[in-house]
């Protein structure tokens, strides 16, 4: 994790609605991006018709020159991807290892960040006995460029009786070591200074070996943090029992896919979920994303939550280097938070939401 | 899942107590066993001496020839193994690979059942808003024998920057269909008749495929079965915000590991967790063990909870054939779990509720 002076001035940004109602939470996203962007700083807009609507219309995914075109740029935002459930024509993976997997490898993404938080007035699924009225306020760091991820593996005999499939989790010192530095400098920066390694090192020998050893190895470099594992299965019960306990979180590709949807629904629900896939080197454009997906059963009735698209809004501006413009949209949003628990806005558009967190932020 | 002829006479039943509360609790799970048993069956125990103490005196995880013996019984009950957090002398996975995992791969464990269910009086953490006073009560059918599980993989240039480590993930169809065909036949036994197939179809492509081809496949023989498909982070969603929406789950053996420590969490705990590894054509015995570990912190105090160990006997039952000696310790736990929600019997020892179960049992 670098911190490089803020990028200023024009700043290029690719936007990527997608599908469903990341058509609908987008355009709230740039809404609030504008009004909360420091002044010197501009966003020149550039939209990629990218998504299932494009795949089964066109049959493309991601053209080489509309990657290379996005490359340019110094953010990308992005709504959700993908079609109706099951639909026939849309096999599982094409868009996922097609599109949002190849963004994220291709640009480098390995710090997939996941804050969760939970906002006062929030439902969370968990109980009063577990809460008591504590703060729930973590940080994970998940792999992004490696692990089950990487579309090694194969089929053989696919069809038959005699198939064999393979998937297989690649994990080198380099990719491990990396995403470790960047958790342990975000540890830094939080007033707990814990980190915890989730893994399944006692199964997964070889691949536990080098999270385990990397994460022995930079900590010896931070003193002042403090370090614990746990095992992934062991998370699941800490999360739902005593998630206080957690500060920042740093695990693989898979392991982070799981724990982070969890953390969304112990912190209120993935129409929160703010995530980065985060290039810290900036060899190449980081990609903000809210964590829900195109909900094809609500889209188009301008029913969607944006505040997961707004606040990863606020992730890009703390990511090009203004923080205090990322913390002004947490407030407008925390704001906004707090009324709809005093029970106001109950039945609010997607673009009503979107206006008063935008408004709170320029007020 | 085979019916067989429920066996009967003098049963020869391996009993490995391990390590830690794993020696507490594994006496009150045979004491309920004793006087649950029909008319009829006997047990016939010989212990083995298994664990992290063994090993560490002796350097012995698990000898071929003791092997060899358990393999001549009818079934096998386990209490915990594992020795104290981070001890150098006793590298993660040595246990884990090398006793556990050995176990349920030589013997061909491939149904590995965990029933999950809040019991009456039983606190979740999960809120009322959520529980709504309704049932929840599913089995989780994880797949044993294949997955990521399998030792599969390697690492080239330990310990260096260079270091390369892989972990494959191995799933056959003669594999997936056994364990689908047997969460299907369970599916037909319960009321609700429906089966949930949890995996990441869209990131794990290959073994994803094998696993949605099956399931169809086997599908399209239980006609009266409800199927649906979860991706395993969004199973984290429902699980903590609807539990009540599963039937039996069916995934793989990561997927399942990670999944019923969730539903144990949200189930009241581990304290309660019951689990089998079922070897349904009974090539080889089948083996019974609380979901949780050793907890060297509490062991030798009498203060851990016997009753997932009591369930596991339950299940042994049940799986020899006894399903009625089996419901009988499901309803003497139950009754017990009642009077602790009204506050009797707070601070029992671990005996004493292993008492009080019996009691209940065979009274
Ligand atoms: C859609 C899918 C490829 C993706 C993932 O597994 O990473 C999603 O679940 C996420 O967490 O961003
Ligand atoms: C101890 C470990 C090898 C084991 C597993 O991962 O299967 C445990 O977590 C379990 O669920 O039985």
């Amino acid at each position: 994790m670098t911190t490089p002076a803020p990028s200023t001035g024009s700043l290029k940004l690719a936007v990527i609605p997608g599908d469903g109602i990341g058509q609908e939470v987008t355009p709230e996203a740039l809404k609030v991006l504008e009004v909360a962007a420091p002044a010197g700083v501009k966003f020149e807009q550039t939209g990629y018709d990218l998504g299932a609507e494009r795949y089964l219309a066109t049959g493309e995914v991601l053209p080489d020159a509309v990657l290379g075109e996005i490359r340019e740029h110094d953010a990308i935002l992005l709504g959700a991807v993908g079609g109706k459930p099951n639909d026939p024509n849309l096999p599982p993976g094409i868009l996922e290892r097609g599109l949002l997997l190849r963004l994220r490898f291709e640009l480098d993404h390995y710090v997939n960040l996941r804050p969760s938080r939970i906002y006062p007035g929030v439902a969370s699924p968990l109980s009063e006995a577990v809460l008591q009225g504590q703060e729930v306020d973590f940080v994970v760091v998940r792999e992004g460029t490696e692990g089950p991820y990487t579309g090694n593996g194969g089929a053989l005999r696919v069809g038959t009786p005699a198939e064999v499939a393979t998937e297989v989790s690649v994990n080198t010192a380099f990719g491990v070591e990396r995403v470790l530095r960047d958790a342990f400098a975000r540890a830094e920066l939080r007033p707990a200074k814990k980190l915890t390694l989730v893994h399944k090192t006692n199964v997964l020998v070889n691949a536990g070996s080098v999270w385990w050893r990397l994460t022995q190895e930079v900590a010896a470099e931070h003193p002042d943090i403090t370090v614990d594992y746990m095992h992934i299965d062991a998370a699941m019960i800490h999360m739902t029992t005593n998630p206080q306990r957690f500060d920042v979180i740093v695990t693989d590709n898979l392991f982070g896919d799981i724990i982070t949807d969890l953390a969304a629904a112990i912190t209120g629900g993935i129409g929160l979920a703010a995530s980065g896939n985060v290039n810290p080197d900036r060899t190449a454009p980081s990609m903000f994303e809210p964590v829900h997906g195109s909900a094809p059963d609500i889209a188009g009735q301008q029913k969607a939550d944006p505040t997961a698209a707004i606040l990863s809004a606020g992730l890009l501006l703390d990511h090009l280097g203004h923080p205090e413009a990322a913390a002004s949209i947490e407030r407008a949003v925390l704001a906004d938070l707090t009324d709809r628990a005093a029970g106001q806005g109950a039945a609010r558009r997607t673009a009503e939401i979107g206006d008063a967190i935008a408004a709170r932020v320029s007020g």
